[in-house]
């Protein structure tokens, strides 16, 4: 089955493996005329580039982005935009002792459930490097919403037990940590936390929480194709996260309707709502405040102490994982979020479009 | 923009509003020579009907299900299956309080921002009601599963603060109440808090958990169709959900990796894993072990209690809004929950059907 | 597999059989605001209702098509519309002598060899009661071009072997004869041929042509989503239709380039094309010239004299068709054409709509 | 809008221009288990290649293909195949004189209606180019089909007048002339015939038919997914196809009901048709018999003679366009048109796997 495309106007379509050729994404349905360049793509792909702090895996790839089709003096012409990434750490490792064995909290056992075998080398498919080409999209799609007038900006909410309260958020310092967190405090608290982890020969998980300013009233479908159902399915595709909630999420199923209920108020510029339980979403639609909406990551699974698993033959043994390994995700996830929502939102964006006569006639009246 | 449909293989297309003539669903890919009857799809509809407990609303609709094709001889025929269930209780109110009026928590003002206006009678395609065709849809499904030796259970595990804790679970009970709780006592606890609810005119939200019992191992896709990817995007398509996990969800962002981590384990009936934080999902793809999922389900916004809000003109004035309207959702949603949850695994099975070569080229042999 | 919709942004479902409880068609991503009564979508209904001349079958069907949501004070609300026609003439007839018979040119043995049974009664879902529900959409899907100045029109050039030449098209006579030719003498002709036909049992072919005037130019996708691609796909996938054309369409293939190709002119009004050999579409996309195409239809499989055939043992047997048969498809299918093309424009126009990104921003700069 | 995707369970994405850095197809949903490597594919792109004949262009592309991913060990895994063939013949040519002027019979005047502005070296996204990436996954899914035991083999039917009659149709000579006719004979007079059309600074077209053999019965759905309307799709997509037929076709339209209704017959190994005026294809679905297309070819636009035309201000001109021209594509096509028959049929095969219940049963009982 065709899984690797998303996206209905704006479609993006990615492919690679860890540790073949490259990887890669053809964005579709971008519309012509936005300006566009390699860097544009670089600065976004270089967010999750590994080596950067001493929580991420030393895998040395320079990531580097080729435009191979789609832009035109330094425009989008309409055309699909195919990015290309190669892969360059692909040492020959020995994968003797993963190569049959089922890694704990990887998606070897399930790979050789569906398929019947595996691409043993590294992830494969289910590696983290299969981000690349969302990010790579998820950098146009952030151009076309800023051009738009609308800003997503995501973050590093929690690792493991450190949390951050809303109100000690400082949105500027987000880039002053490794951990892209928006208070350097508890950056410092996460970053001893990860040591022990380190130390323990453990992983973190965390919780991303993604923002969007500006977003216009009225974008989503009313049934299926709501935006926080797009955009639910958007952040859960992403390998790692096992739980989404906008607004008040899991919070608001403990509340009562007087409490969650967001009263309706209005100054010059119009109405707007005076409080925002619901995360800037009613009915499936943005209703014009901010969109808060959080993912939760679980743990890195590839752990160095020892864990009990099976071969593919169900023998039993006692695997160890050596080699480079990221003692905790988010930090690195916090773009793909981004970019995921971003792309979600430009796609909804577009569908909206066709959503009244008198605008549709209106659109059309200038083509003549 | 046409978002009323859901699914690939399997697609269900809803319809209607809350004081049309009627509400329905075509659901298209149905497998031919799947036992049918009107009385499969009423069963399922019986559980979401109005008017059953005193924390419904007491609306009368007999909500009959006519099968109108797609069904010859008590048998489906792989075209599609249309249903229709006429509304009853479309007394002409008074909507002159709310017509221009934007209430709280309800969609009214997305959907003006989003179309111009809106059919302003109830919620219209935003009512509780549009979940009725998801229903009739689930039966089928259900019906599907049920053929392939799948189970699908949903139950609500808990109601504003008052929560169920797994080692408390006797599934036999959840038709004993009519919270649909898989523990009386709990239950009862949640019934004092609904009645507590309705004296200081509030509602109430909570948590429905579903859980689904052999499901064969490496359904579901390794990137953007992943099977918990899709099951969040269908449990958060329905009204009133904020938020979505699988397995240990937001308590794995706190948990290490070698807590998170599920062991694999075999014995003579091939590999299992030995705990189940992954919620029966990695990678994307089913794992063998029993699929579990919540849906954070808000209050109720239509409460009894005077409101602050505006008139489409801006004009602040505070909202009573009169009528039929439960306390709480959750129980009547439950049925809805393991509907879409059912759609979802149809199609994610259907879907699979092509993973592998040597699996089709054996269909085919047998065609020939 | 659902393949009962068509379309992306402006998307129908049809549903029925020919003798079940009903037909009909949930039309989704219809804009909001446009008017839409039951009269306008009984106006294209009644085009292909049978009993209209001596060249149509007799059943007895008034069509009448019941609106059942997303109409509210005679606007379409952007909700999906649900139309159904229920089916009278259902009289319950002896079907021993096809019910397990294969009718030559008819659908019953694909329908078993898919299936592994069908609903024996008439053609079931391959009837052409089917069309019902595209031409219930496509009255929408005019209303909606009318709204923008587009027009499509419909006729049939030829019935077997009297074709109209197109110096000799009168389009204001096209509804004076029943067989909707632009040309009374060759209706007669036609007309004369059909009696032929009848008296020697048997049935007739023919080709309906379709025009749009004042179609943007740019409309349609540059690679599979073509312009001439879908019209090709809406058109073919009409019961009966064996060919599809557009322009001179096998006329072209023994031309030479320097005849093939429009030469471009302008004046005042802009950029035109002197000759129109594309039939209005260059590179997949309207190029603002009339859009012409054309459609073979194939002769009424249901003949009244004698059939060599077998049943589904393989048994050889002579088979004579009873009851009420259309000697010739062509004119009832005149409207069904129109009404593909009508839905396959609406929903190429919505999907152009986010091809610009100046467009684009404009659009939104107006929603803020 | 997103239109450079193709299928549904098979899906192929292609994206590049004429004179970028390169073209190419993602290939998403090919099960796996099949045997692929770039020579399989390189087999197909090498049928396309320019510079074989005098009859086409003397461009220099060793259109060498480079699998990327989704194949491991000489094995498709599953996951995305993605094939990179990079633009070598890119000479900075002077575009001064296409630059800004509009060429009968091409796309630049509807690109540039559409997007605003457009990539003028050569045709771009409309480029014969763009068909690397179908026949490179036409090459797969020929793959696939082989190893069902099915076989699709395509030919030039005629070349401008030169048209063979099917009696003197020789299949094993198909690949004994460059202009891949089955008749050696005909092959030379419309060789003659193009040696006249170069003198002329002229062009032909011509037409194109495809045979698919032992295609089981009963694929293709009922109504808008019939294979006919997917066929007829997948070949008006291709660049200067002005038109299709199945079967008889446009024949069909002056036959009588007794002429074209194929007779049913008998045998040991089951039931069959006696002759074949459908094409293969019944109700949509596929009936056993060999299927039969064309696709109409229109003359190659690009002729040297001058031209009238206009700029994009409209300002008139003559254009004497130069350089290397194909006075005919019909054999280069050829291949195209097996490769978007093939790619359709695989996707069909896959999506009728879930048409039956006891089949669904069977296959996932043999899962647990």
């Amino acid at each position: 089955m065709a899984g690797s495309s998303y996206g209905t106007i704006f479609r993006i379509t990615t492919w690679g493996e860890s540790h073949g050729a490259g990887v890669g994404v053809v964005i579709d349905g971008c519309p012509a005329g936005l300006p566009l360049s390699e860097e544009d793509i670089q600065k976004y792909l270089n967010r999750r580039k590994p080596g950067q702090s001493k929580f991420t895996t030393q895998r040395k790839e320079s990531d580097q982005a080729e435009i191979l089709s789609g832009v035109f003096e330094g425009r989008t012409t309409g055309t699909p935009i195919s990015i290309l990434v190669r892969n360059q750490d692909q040492k020959s490792r020995d994968y003797s002792n993963i190569m049959n064995t089922y890694r704990p909290g990887h998606a070897d056992y399930t790979f050789d459930a569906k398929y019947g075998f595996r691409d043993y080398r590294g992830g494969g498919r289910s590696s983290g490097r299969e981000t690349i080409g969302r990010v790579a999209a998820g950098a146009v799609a952030c151009k076309i919403l800023e051009s738009l007038g609308i800003q997503v900006m995501a973050y590093t909410k929690s690792i493991g037990p450190v949390s951050i309260p809303e109100q000690d958020y400082d949105y500027s310092v987000i880039t002053d940590n490794t951990l892209y967190m928006p208070n350097n405090q508890y950056a410092e608290k996460a970053s001893a936390y990860l040591e022990e982890c380190i130390r323990s020969q453990d992983s973190s998980g965390g919780i991303i929480e993604c923002r969007v300013d500006h977003m216009p009233a009225g974008i989503g479908e009313t049934v299926f194709e709501k935006l926080d159902a797009n955009l639910a399915k958007a952040i859960m595709s992403i390998g790692a996260v096992k739980g989404f909630e906008i607004g008040d999420g899991f919070q608001a199923a403990k509340a009562s309707g007087s409490q969650n209920n967001d009263a309706f108020s209005s100054n010059s510029d119009g109405i707007y709502k005076e409080t925002n339980h619901s995360g800037g979403v009613l009915g499936g639609m943005s209703d014009g405040s901010t969109i808060v909406l959080r993912a939760a990551i679980k743990p890195t699974p590839s752990i160095s102490q020892p864990q009990d698993t099976v071969d593919k033959d169900g023998k039993p043994l006692s695997l160890t994982i050596h080699g480079r390994h990221d003692p905790v995700i988010v930090p690195r996830a916090v773009v793909v979020v981004e970019s995921m929502t971003a792309i979600t939102l430009v796609d909804m964006l577009f569908q909206n479009m066709a959503a009244r006569m008198d605008k549709i006639a209106e659109f059309y009246s200038k083509t003549r």
